[in-house]
């Protein structure tokens, strides 16, 4: 498989709904990585058992505010500032680019950078969807090293961060993306091939081409097109009657109401955001939460908007569906679940919530 | 010369003279410096003349708010870190390490960490005195980068800035130093023995030595041989009367007034601080100015009060003398003159403003 400028878009658009709302916008990250295909040549995509088991992975990705990232774009050169100094750290070369996480802008920057850098990219990610925090990724599951992180920014400074934890290795760079302007670039957890097999989730880039190109190929209504593609539930179609949204500590934090339209008049729909849609809430109820998949998609164009996009006045439908199930299980709970985001109450998964959908 | 438990005290003393207030509390320092030679024996002092041309000088002390390195104190093998990361990012052993300030603990924390890694201690310093941000060095002066900056904590973490500038390996490094807690310890600006000789300030550690073995030797009033041995002028004799202090930005900010006593009654001396005693007002009238170093000196102990240990009630002379020639230079106060820190007016020194004293 190949990301040219053919398969793009569509790929664009399933990382977009992967992202929960997250991720950065793939509006940018499109035309960045359009841009770089068409300079560069299309990207390989391959599967991780086609290389050889000591290649080294390096996951990569944009760190910051999506608020600040649709407006301080890159320079352009952080990909090849990233690689020597991963190259340098580990003494040797580095064999494939991943996404950190597949969701948003983040599931096309790498995809420039690898065009930049000549090499491939590897079809797997490191969530499966995006999540705000550097370390809530399946390579910290796996106990993969968070250390050595890189970030730079598009002045050329160079951050070289060993942290004792995943914890630290976020609050270090969270702080250093802050200071850089509220968006930096960065890789952790570089590992190799034979390790990435079983630490990172598989098969995330096929995924989003196949989401992608099932909403834009759909005959119908692309809102069931995609629940019928991912599994998914429409939890609500309605307007955005109110957006309170702020970047804070290097985060976008907040929330938006929806209030249902023809068949879901009279509900209001709540979601609490901390760069993704965290949790959708009716009468104080979860409909929905982390680290099942949230994503508000625009009623008219199909697409899936950001949490930084989401505006007043918008009509729109929000869907949940069930993320990877590697962050069902108790470590991955622990690392992205409701209570790791401050809320009180247990996971439920969506398909619990809405068993009679 | 050597550093022992002999000659600490007086070292120590003048170290905080020297500290214009800042540099870190030297009660700690010294405590930390003494254990360390009790434990691994007295740090030889030499010359930069006497080492190899091509030996690797690795400038380094504590960064952060004074007030928080009073009581979050290190773990004792951070210059193990720090030296094992100098040595790989250049590739050759450390040949001495060297006070990136010579004021405060600042000039003692490098002693205590040359005793416990078996170096020598340059007899030169990056400033003469102390100064709040990172760049505000000799070595900056003299052109030598700033890069590679590396810190630690407490808790083993690691951060390694290749930094554009000396103004960004101070703004990375500061926000690191804040969410360590406010305090870590660092190296910038290495160099060789070389470049050394002529991009520091050299003799510092005699000089503190010299500087604190003349008040705690004076036969007379303390405050009058120290003024003698500094070519200082006493700015007021008086007692603390308020005090304003903030920990803001990885720095201690605020002002102190000190109303006159005896001869000096009716008069009000207020300082201004960042982290250093910066200037000295009298009815709005700068009567000493960074970079001349102005430092306050407990009239019964004649030690010198540091910025967070300064509290109302305490009965202090204000002694101001001249900053190394270096500061005096056009570059120089660029760097470090009132302008750098945001006054309006023109350095003058010291010795005109008194030039009738």
């Amino acid at each position: 498989m190949r990301l040219d400028e053919s398969s793009l878009p569509a790929y664009a658009r399933g990382c977009a709904i992967l992202g929960a709302g997250g991720g950065g916008d793939t509006s940018v990250g499109l035309l960045t990585a359009l841009q770089a295909v068409g300079d560069h040549g299309p990207v390989e995509v391959v599967d991780l058992d086609a290389l050889p088991d000591d290649g080294l992975v390096m996951p990569c990705g944009g760190i910051g505010a999506p608020t600040v990232s649709i407006e301080k774009i890159e320079a352009g050169d952080e990909v090849l500032r990233l690689r020597e100094a991963v190259e340098r750290l580990w003494n040797r070369p580095v064999a494939a680019l991943m996404c950190g996480e597949i969701g948003g802008s983040n599931g096309l920057t790498p995809v420039a950078w690898a065009a930049r850098a000549g090499l491939p990219i590897v079809d797997a990610d490191g969530m499966g969807r995006a999540f705000p925090e550097v370390f809530q990724v399946a390579m910290e599951v796996a106990g993969v090293p968070a250390t050595p992180g890189v970030m730079t920014d598009e002045r050329g400074n160079v951050v070289v961060v060993h942290a004792v934890s995943g914890t630290w290795m976020e609050r270090l760079e969270r702080v250093c993306s802050v200071e850089f302007g509220g968006a930096a670039s960065s890789t952790e957890y570089q590992m190799t091939v034979e390790q990435a097999r079983t630490a990172t989730i598989r098969g995330s880039v096929t995924l989003a081409q196949r989401i992608g190109r099932a909403v834009l190929e759909a005959e119908g209504d692309p809102l069931d097109a995609l629940a019928a593609v991912v599994c998914g539930h429409v939890l609500i179609e309605g307007k955005v009657t109110d957006v309170e949204r702020r970047a804070e500590g290097g985060f976008v934090r907040g929330s938006v109401t929806i209030e249902g339209l023809r068949s879901d008049a009279g509900r209001t729909l709540r979601l609490e955001l901390q760069n993704e849609n965290l949790v959708a809430l009716e009468d104080g109820d979860p409909l929905a939460m982390v680290p099942d998949i949230i994503t508000v998609i625009d009623s008219e164009s199909a697409a899936a908007i950001s949490t930084e996009r989401i505006r007043y006045g918008q009509r729109v439908g929000v869907v949940a569906f069930p993320c990877d199930p590697l962050w069902r299980t108790p470590q991955g709970l622990e690392l992205a679940g409701p209570r790791a985001f401050g809320y009180g109450f247990p996971y439920v998964p969506v398909e619990q919530i809405h068993g009679a959908d």
